[in-house]
């Protein structure tokens, strides 16, 4: 702890009745969380019945009001920085900040009023670019020490709840491909293709040929390494380009945790590149994190790990469709999925603790707990979605005549 | 023919430059179907190459214009009422239209104001009444010549592409049962009944009770009728009420097939209704026609035959959850089920269209002949489409893991 700034600084000065009155009517808004307040002169201050699920030691008094007044964005800041610390299990703790935390967004009005202004600028190219690379290329071998071997980083499927992580994510990716109904010899475009994991598979399993967008160059490199290493590099393509700019004809368009990143004000568009390349009898899925009502990213998330990110609500996504003139064939909602597939990179993640904290520091490797923990909690408390959604032009015929078939054979386990 | 006063007043006068360039003009924007059109002079008009698909007569001279001008609405009168015949495949014959109608409605101006206004008194209960009685209350023995045994008149799910009617309809009640993961003793509110099939069936097959609504009194004493000669008037309840008087409390909300009737500004208050009545661990099913986009439904189907109707886009179907609150778990598109089930409906309709006849007139067995072959044709060609969407409240953690288990026992053929 003595390695970080605000740990050393720790207060000492009496609590006020204020200060203790304004913690308790916070916690009853709470609906009295099973947990112990530590604050910074050794005053415990508990809420709720039973055993307490977690110990919260606010170390350093200046943090006491930002705290009460917006966890959202100072619960992360203040955990990270060291002023406070959680002892016990902090996504159960989290998960009790959820429905609050719905609540007072739809409170705050600039929020509101950020929901509904077309913020043309936000994702233009070079920021898009400075965003992904702020996410992605801390490192590759940082995110090989927690995610499975293939380096997928979104949604995994579980066919059983006891799943491992490497065969969930081989699972999801047969799961994609089924539900794309690819056919050896067929061409694919994948929009934001991370290590290229996904077009991968689908070359190697589906014998079709794979255009792979993404503009995190670091992913790219690494992508195309894998390529050639496996003899794949004639077969799939990975170029280091925004969907932008995507002009090639497809017989199935997939795009699988990028969504998330394109912008609201550019579904149009978005719907508009899927139009232009996917043929007449094509078939598309798009994977992303979303919301059962509009509402923006929690504040710390978007400052401190994902700028520029929002996950958009189910209507919204279907925004992107309605611009190209599809039709949705299917929409499956994985969110307890996704909440199994952090839970899992949360495990590897704390397995590697002294790795992560060796290549960055103490803050980061907070931070990135806290951000793990916090979207395990989201997910299982709904206040995020993950939907997979199905769609084909208009009026196609040559569809399955019903979804069985997905869940005909068992899906394949991981090789290693 | 000679019954249809139209018919007995055919024109004979010449055919003008004018007339056969318009019709000609319109066959090109059709994009030349593969068709003749023989004019009340005898004249014919090919179109297209190949053979032809259909033969349409034109009779009645004083019909070309409004024809050619607006096909959508006057196709369906003059074929009613004998101005117009047709003679091979119908179906492939409207499925041409549909390209061009989609096309046309969106350039409709006042279509497309209408979409935009607020219509709040077109579903009015009392007009809500009346636009049921008019389709709902032409007499079951009517419906009894062309549905299937439980009289189920909304969209079958087929296990198979070759399942029979009846089978498919017991199939799609055990289908929307498994979707809602019904338990013994469990209660289940459904709005919108019909003759009871459903309602009826859950009883039988899940153990639950069930309080089913319905403002068709017709349809009402029916499914009475049918629940007492069952015994199972103990557990079903139907109730001649409008979905906006329900106020029980239930595990499970189910309708199929109402939302068509509801009316677009009505979605806010039918979400509040669902979520005043669904329990905390509830789940829900809707199953309604609808679109890719809003659209207006097709004018003359609106005015013959289902006044007051409207089949929402996605998007708006939406709008009831987001009312509630609700989670979206999972939609499907079952579009080419319901284009199956219209054409063994209409194949059972011509094996009795010599009793329609008796019961009603030849105009009237026309009409519906026309509503049924265009509504198969709007369903092939794209037109529209029907979901079937589940959902839950949010943050919902005690789900089926996975979809599997709707697809893993074979679904059940009908007793008969």
């Amino acid at each position: 702890m003595t390695t970080l700034h605000e740990a050393s600084t720790a207060g000492t000065g009496r609590v006020t009745a204020l200060e203790r009155a304004a913690l308790r009517h916070v916690l009853a808004v709470l609906e009295q969380p099973p947990l112990e307040v530590v604050l910074w002169n050794g005053e415990v201050v508990r809420a709720g019945y039973g055993t307490a699920i977690a110990r919260v030691i606010i170390r350093r008094r200046g943090w006491l009001w930002p705290l009460l007044y917006r966890p959202d964005l100072y619960f992360g800041a203040a955990y990270s920085r060291g002023a406070v610390d959680i002892e016990g299990d902090i996504v159960r703790l989290l998960e009790y900040f959820e429905p609050l935390e719905r609540n007072a967004a739809r409170r705050r009005w600039w929020e509101r009023l950020k929901l509904h202004l077309p913020l043309r600028e936000s994702r233009a190219l070079a920021r898009a670019r400075s965003n992904i690379h702020h996410h992605y290329d801390i490192g590759n071998t940082f995110y090989r020490l927690w995610l499975d071997p293939e380096l997928v980083y979104t949604c995994a499927y579980f066919p059983e709840r006891t799943t491992g992580l490497a065969d969930a994510q081989q699972a999801k990716m047969e799961y994609v491909c089924r539900k794309l109904c690819l056919q050896p010899g067929e061409t694919v475009v994948e929009a934001g293709c991370g290590w290229g994991g996904l077009s991968l598979y689908m070359a190697r399993h589906c014998g079709v040929r794979v255009r792979a967008y993404n503009i995190s160059r670091e992913q790219v490199l690494y992508a195309r390494a894998r390529a050639r290493a496996e003899g794949l590099d004639g077969q799939v393509e990975f170029i280091e380009q925004d969907y932008r700019s995507i002009t090639d004809t497809c017989d199935a368009f997939v795009s699988v945790g990028m969504l998330e990143h394109v912008g609201k004000v550019h579904y149009g568009e978005f719907g508009a590149v899927i139009d232009r390349c996917l043929g007449p009898g094509g078939r598309g899925l798009l994977h992303s994190i979303g919301r059962d009502r509009p509402m923006l990213l929690n504040a710390w998330i978007e400052h401190q790990i994902f700028p520029g990110a929002y996950p958009p609500a189910l209507g919204e996504m279907l925004e992107v469709l309605a611009a190209g003139g599809f039709s949705v064939l299917d929409i499956e909602n994985l969110r307890l999925h996704y909440a199994r597939t952090v839970e899992l990179w949360l495990q590897r993640y704390e397995r590697s603790a002294d790795e992560v904290r060796r290549m960055f520091d103490e803050e980061f490797v907070r931070a990135w707990r806290f951000y793990l923990a916090g979207s395990i909690a989201a997910f299982r408390s709904g206040s995020l979605q993950l939907f997979q959604l199905t769609f084909s032009r208009p009026g196609a015929r040559d569809l399955p005549w019903t979804r069985a078939g997905l869940y005909q054979d068992r899906l394949p386990e991981s090789p290693a």
